[in-house]
């Protein structure tokens, strides 16, 4: 029987076990465009649920590893034909590095979740690594793969909205408003404890979405910021809501708000950005609408949907179909993951056009160091953490 | 290497070439949660299309067959190890009925786009085939496969509701308010051509799918309805737009509007249900929403997500993320394929436990014909087709 | 002291004691722009009721009458410079004609709330009335005073939504789905019986509030339709809910709900009108937006202000103040009393302009009556009801 | 004749003429609810002007007064009977203190718009006057007219959100994002000249209903804030935008964003709040509608109706008409007027139950002049200004 020219990319996964949330997202997301194949997998350290999750995922019994060295020494061993081709890093955070360092070096692409790290100066060796590797690597900013954050973004780069004035960005959460960690969810346990979670929580896990999408939309980078940070569940150890000022080397200022105390937030994350000209607003929740208003007229709104009035290729590129048809959360981090097996696919080393890379992650861990200089601050503005990572 | 003991439900697909919408929606449906692997096609009688679809979707070449006559024959030639399980029928109307009928007999499972035939008399051999086969039979109705679809119907079952006395369901859209098929619209140009849409245009497409909702989520059958169907287009044989008086056998009354000419709307079903002691919308372009009123009480919404209050398991084990992360409509009809996966696991055949069946699709095809004959028809009311279709 | 040259003009009102909702609503309106004075009222045949509003009216107490008569009589009697010039009749609907025609004939103008009569021949006398009268007689249909109502018109009338097709308006109310009439809800009794009613009960009281929005907005006359009426609530004697279909005479086609049983639903009213270059959406309950989706264009959203962008004169000049700050349905009805009080300024008898006058009345006589005669009909399609009222 | 018991109280009005926004929103509110009659006026300082307002208002010439100090000094001397009772202050900021303090000393009763004064110091001598005068002061924050917003406050007032946490309040508008001021606008140019606006500008006009509205809403107390203000069109002298921190003396924290430069926002005020057991948000634009969500419930919304469920009398008593008619700003302030009256009759000096009063207007100048020491301060924190203004 002849063969298709046409192959899917191997990649292990290592996390994302069953009670896990993130890595059946980037199961779904890898398998929805037919790009990707598991192939392999260190789901969990309990050899149970690894083993169940190894089923589950249909791979084979003998590349469900016990521990992530493991896979990474078992798959380069394999023939390349064989072996996988890319590490999905779905851990929580204390292990991105260290996992994200073994895997460029033993010759994998990674694509791996945010934030990069635990902190700015534990990622100090990645960029030598990934120079060194040849090979990609990617950050699981999901939000970034939504098509209209694209069209955003464009509309900001056509100079739509002229001069940007102002950006305001949220993402408030309410689900650790009570002390869940002390209830054995597993999800709020590691985010609360910063041996796993790093030197922030709420800023850490969410604010650094806020912040990237921020970045990303307007173009704009943050030069100095004010943030007062909170804990509100009783024992708590890290900071769980924030507020912050911020200004822009671009000329802009705003606001960010990330909390996880919302009470009855979902996962409201939203961007509005006004400008001379005009104005946008993007909320989450409602991916598939984009509101601009431009000066002196009537407020508009762009509608997702491959067949969409007012829509740039950045955005077309990024929707699978018709106007009316709901894409969401999955069909975002699939966006990413397309974009990555096109660079595997093209081979150039580095990042992959259309997916965070890992300068970007750079940034949001020196975003997190900025936030916490400042909230330990008693001035008024701190500057923008611009440093490379301790060595 | 030890083999896992999962293996992947093996299925082919008929139609869906490029330039196709819905056959895509199902590769990636089939994909998302890893229960299917596409091993075989007839994507498309153009042999350039049909051979690019193969290589696309990663089959061998050998597997990608000229017609699905071929197709059935040489997959039924197979070893069963090797051999598709399933079909995915997603062709224009014309073909449903003798691929799927084929399909049937030649001992595979079928998964069809709706609707069922062209019209009832058309579907006349498939309840006797699919009894004959012992295999499964499932009707590609997306929208059933929303998780809130199955809680507004969940409510009402409880009688949350009471006795309910209005439903009122429509699907606007917009795309055929001009006369696409004559410019080379694919979609435009089967859909409004009685050889291959059947004996009815937007009722056909999309007012099925309205009925279907209508009568799923109230658990009420339509006894007899009123009918005014109309075509907008020039040179347009079918009807593009239709509306519908009509009581239930439960004695409710209400509405059913379907059109394609509603300039500017893109997809928009949406359902209403008033009961003596609450009420419930949904719509489908906001999916993970379900607004429900009681009697004397604040309206409130219920929130798609696995880990949000007020949702059943009908909802709950059709939802994959916490909420706020969007699910839309690829996640609806994968909820259909895992159904139906599970199904052909636990081998009972004729229906699959949460996909909409032949029943469903023959009460369809009534649904057109007796529309057709009211349209016809100077009478108010004419009674909802009840005969077996025609030997 | 010298006077101003400007007078309010003194009007009195008949019906609107307390514990009666619309009568409040109109003094309110009347008052808001300081263009009405209300120097008499006959507000209650319980005298205890009819003077206590009249004291809360602020109305010299020799000026509340026991009856409708004896105030025409007394106040046709006074000097003119005291004399109230406009009768508000805001009585439940069987006396809406009596004290027209009496007001009319006692030289009076008239602003009477909607519907016209119990039924198209009690109008019959009005017309004659009203000719011989010299005055000015305008009917309270308050939603036609919204600006973004006149809004919708006028983008019709300049032809921005091309030919129309489709006209949908419904009115779904809740607040009837009990049986309040039995409960002592005096709003619920008198429009629950056909004595003070009329012939119907939801089709006069809120469909014809439907009826005249979608002739109004969309300038185009329904010429037959199809109804279904029901009654829900036990004991009940005139419809509380219906259903329709219909055709215009300029050829587009839709639907027509209004009831009163859509448990809760407050006030829904809300018209949509699909022409072949765009499409309007307009919904009572957020009156200062207006929905404009223009072909292969992104939906956009006029919004009501004095200084907002996208607005003709004709709602503009119905407008008070700047975007964002809303006005209500008060505002509506001001709007309505400000073009009578015009209207009376100027002296030209018959109809206001801005004022729904006579002949939509008698048109939404013609409506009910339409519909009931529908209602009892077996024929999909009864033609619009085109005939004087019977002398 | 007999005379009504009941009399409207009467009222002046200074400043409010043609091309004024707030005036005639004053003078329809008063009229609304038939309370207050307007006597007499000196509207503007532009003789015609004056004269063409008082014609428009119905006003005796001779009680059309060239200057405010006429007014108090003839109105004064007139019998009690016919004496203006109650001074309303419509004027840009710099005569809210002159003409409110000779108001009172005059013995009038004084509803002033807000804010109180160019500055804390200004306002110093309003308290002896007040106290000396044995009339009422009420300020015009509008918004605190709104039902929904008593609602709000009645809902933290009972515990029903538990401890507040976090406090999110915004008003952007962007009418100010262009130099208006430059092209003869009326409202631009006073607004932005410290001479008549004071030491303020979009902090002054719109962050002071902000920060009233977050604590009318919370009962919380802001203890301490961050604020950064700045200009965006050229040559402007006041601040047209800020965002500020800030944290309240009972242990919440938040974000209070004041932009006058938010293109395409028309007065987009919001509160959130965010407490251990439930959240609100209400939205100004919508204001007939308060978003409640409780924990691990699905949020719910009250709507606004004399005649709907889960409103609380506080609410109930701002409201006039049943749910689904809108009610909107004019009669938001209308319930100040209402309120103003009451008090009133009734005779109680100082405030006006219901009625922001002169405490509140004193702290919303604290608050401006804490939000201008933390701009010019290179500190995080400033506290809030706690101290008598200077006499």
């Amino acid at each position: 029987m002849s063969q298709s020219s046409f192959h899917r990319i191997r990649y292990g996964m290592v996390g994302g076990g069953e009670g896990a949330f993130i890595g059946q997202v980037h199961r779904m997301a890898a398998a929805l465009d037919g790009e990707f194949e598991l192939v392999c997998g260190s789901f969990s350290r309990d050899a149970d649920n690894n083993a169940r999750s190894g089923v589950r995922c249909g791979i084979d019994s003998g590349r469900v590893y016990a521990s992530w060295q493991q896979m990474l020494e078992a798959e380069a061993a394999l023939p390349a034909e064989q072996r996988m081709e890319m590490v999905a890093v779905v851990t929580p955070n204390h292990l991105h590095v260290p996992v994200s360092l073994a895997a460029l070096e033993a010759g994998f692409h990674v694509f791996c979740e945010k934030p990069l790290a635990r902190d700015l100066d534990e990622a100090s060796d990645l960029q030598q690594a990934l120079s060194n590797s040849g090979r990609i690597f990617g950050l699981a900013h999901t939000y970034l793969g939504y098509p209209l954050v694209w069209q955003a973004r464009e509309l900001v780069r056509q100079g739509r909205l002229g001069a940007l004035r102002k950006i305001h960005v949220e993402y408030p959460q309410g689900w650790l408003g009570t002390q869940l960690e002390a209830d054995g969810n597993r999800q709020a346990a590691w985010r609360t404890d910063p041996s796993t979670s790093g030197s922030s929580g709420a800023m850490g896990d969410i604010g650094t979405h806020a912040f990237g999408l921020a970045e990303f939309v307007s173009g704009h980078r943050i030069e100095r910021l004010c943030a007062s940070l909170s804990i509100h569940a009783p024992g708590r150890q890290l900071d769980d809501d924030g507020d912050i000022l911020f200004q822009t080397t671009e000329g802009a200022s705003g606001t960010l708000i990330a909390s996880q105390v919302c009470t009855g937030e979902e996962n409201g994350l939203k961007v509005r950005l006004y400008g001379e000209q005009g104005a946008l607003e993007w909320l989450q929740r409602d991916p598939n609408r984009l509101h601009l208003t431009l000066l002196n007229s009537p407020p508009q709104t762009l509608r997702a949907g491959i067949d969409q009035p007012g829509l740039d290729d950045v955005a077309l590129e990024r929707l699978r179909i018709p106007g009316g048809h709901p894409e969401g959360y999955i069909e975002a981090m699939a966006n990413l993951y397309r974009d990555m097996a096109r660079a595997i696919r093209e081979g150039k080393p580095g990042s992959a056009v259309g997916v965070p890379d890992l300068a970007d992650g750079l940034r949001g861990m020196a975003f997190i160091e900025t936030v916490l200089n400042s909230h330990a601050s008693d001035s008024k503005w701190t500057t923008f953490v611009d440093r490379e990572p301790a060595q």
